[in-house]
């Protein structure tokens, strides 16, 4: 028997009824309050679907714990344990949301021994359900999924983030390194504004890699999951293993695509998710 | 009687045969060849859905000129007359198509007098037909849709396009635009690929301005009727008027954003579409 079969199918109904809130909450005017600066939206929406999630599965998996992006805000401790562990983005994409943009999705990823053990996405405007169960294979929808392969750097579309950072010296590194991929040349750089769904399209072939410095761990953990399972690659910006915590991220369709983009990428100080310095 | 009516209602219908097109050409092996570099691909699919809207639009209009994508390419002249024009783009967001990222449309646009007087975008694996004839309002699906009205720009969610080029001041332009837009503050900037969808996204509030040099006639025809008739503005990116001819566009939810825009954007020279210098 797999033991954490029985979470990842509650995850999976819980990450579609937060959908559903999401979609409704679309349908709605939107009350949205500003956190520290224009670009750090949330809504209440946000607060309201990770506390519909965290305490459904609290009641049926009491022992477990909790990482979700909006308990942090608010206080919670974000150190990864070895125990079961739920890390949740109620809404990946806030500005996206906001401005009702179409890729907007619930993450869920699920760790054990600090190991992803499996990974839930929900593109919920899309209507995609992302999953992947560790060693058993990525899915959208129900049907398989793989990375596109592609090995040569010059024939890669790459996904990033774009946004304006109050620190002038990570403003600069970020459209240095921007302008460094460009520069390679790639086929082009997409913004679709979803760490999430970044990461999906990359496990479904529709984009060859994704980087980002200053991501979080609620962003990464369930898509890390699903793109590993499609045949990908997650790698630190250095070049160096994978670290959830660490706040940086390349996920690409190869190892070869990875490391190429390791080698043009200039990494800047982003603190990160856990108590380690 | 509305004489166009009858145009548009054709152009739908060829619009949705163009779709389905490329569509089942995603579900084939992708026969990329290269025009001039990486970043320009063109696939065997966009000559055959122009060469199919074309011919069908002339066996029942034989009178009407046509500005094409890809005839333009082959050699055809590409000035706007005064006789009833259609002008279009097969596959607005190629390299889109050749990965299988999901903004992807087929964009026409009709001209008489040299005034557009209606656009249809198909985005066709989002599955959503955008129309919009002139003093009739704009449509997705058949419903009404309208801009979002933001008017503050340090409140809205920015579209643009990003790619190499060869020409290394051209590149620093884009760049430092970029750079200009991300640091007003805006929400944060979007690029999805496809010139045609970016307008349909401003059009129905999804985005809040969209700007672009270098762009091209059959890239902005469609949509510039679909944001104009959705409450929106097209301006050139100087702030004077739009000129579809002029490869420059500020597409916007309200005139105060499109004035932002064209107040923090350097322009650079790119040519023009048609014979003028």
């Amino acid at each position: 028997m797999d033991p954490w079969l029985e979470c990842m199918d509650f995850g999976v109904a819980m990450t579609k009824e937060a959908g559903k809130m999401i979609r409704d909450a679309l349908q709605r005017e939107i009350s949205v309050r500003e956190k520290s600066s224009p670009v750090d939206l949330v809504t209440e929406t946000d607060q309201k679907v990770e506390e519909l999630i965290i305490s459904s599965i609290r009641e049926k998996f009491p022992t477990h714990s909790f990482i979700g992006e909006e308990s942090v805000a608010a206080g919670a401790p974000s150190a990864l344990t070895d125990g079961p562990t739920w890390i949740i983005d109620p809404i990946d994409g806030t500005t996206n949301f906001v401005h009702r943009f179409p890729f907007i999705s619930v993450s869920i990823g699920f760790t054990v021994n600090r190991q992803i053990e499996f990974g839930i996405v929900f593109s919920c405007l899309e209507n995609k359900m992302y999953t992947a169960r560790r060693g058993r294979g990525a899915f959208c929808n129900g049907a398989p999924i793989t990375v596109s392969g592609q090995q040569d750097i010059t024939k890669s579309l790459i996904l990033t983030e774009m946004g304006f950072k109050k620190d002038s010296e990570h403003f600069r590194a970020m459209m240095a390194n921007m302008e460094s991929i460009l520069s390679i040349p790639v086929h082009g750089i997409r913004a679709p504004g979803s760490a999430a769904v970044n990461m999906c399209l990359v496990a479904c072939g529709a984009a060859d890699a994704y980087y980002h410095i200053g991501i979080h761990c609620w962003d990464m953990a369930g898509g890390a999951a699903i793109l590993t399972e499609a045949g990908g690659v997650v790698m630190d910006i250095t070049g160096g293993p994978f670290d959830l915590m660490s706040r940086r991220l390349i996920a690409a369709s190869s190892q070869g695509i990875a490391e190429s983009i390791a080698k043009k990428i200039q990494p800047f100080c982003c603190g990160r998710d856990d108590t380690e310095s």
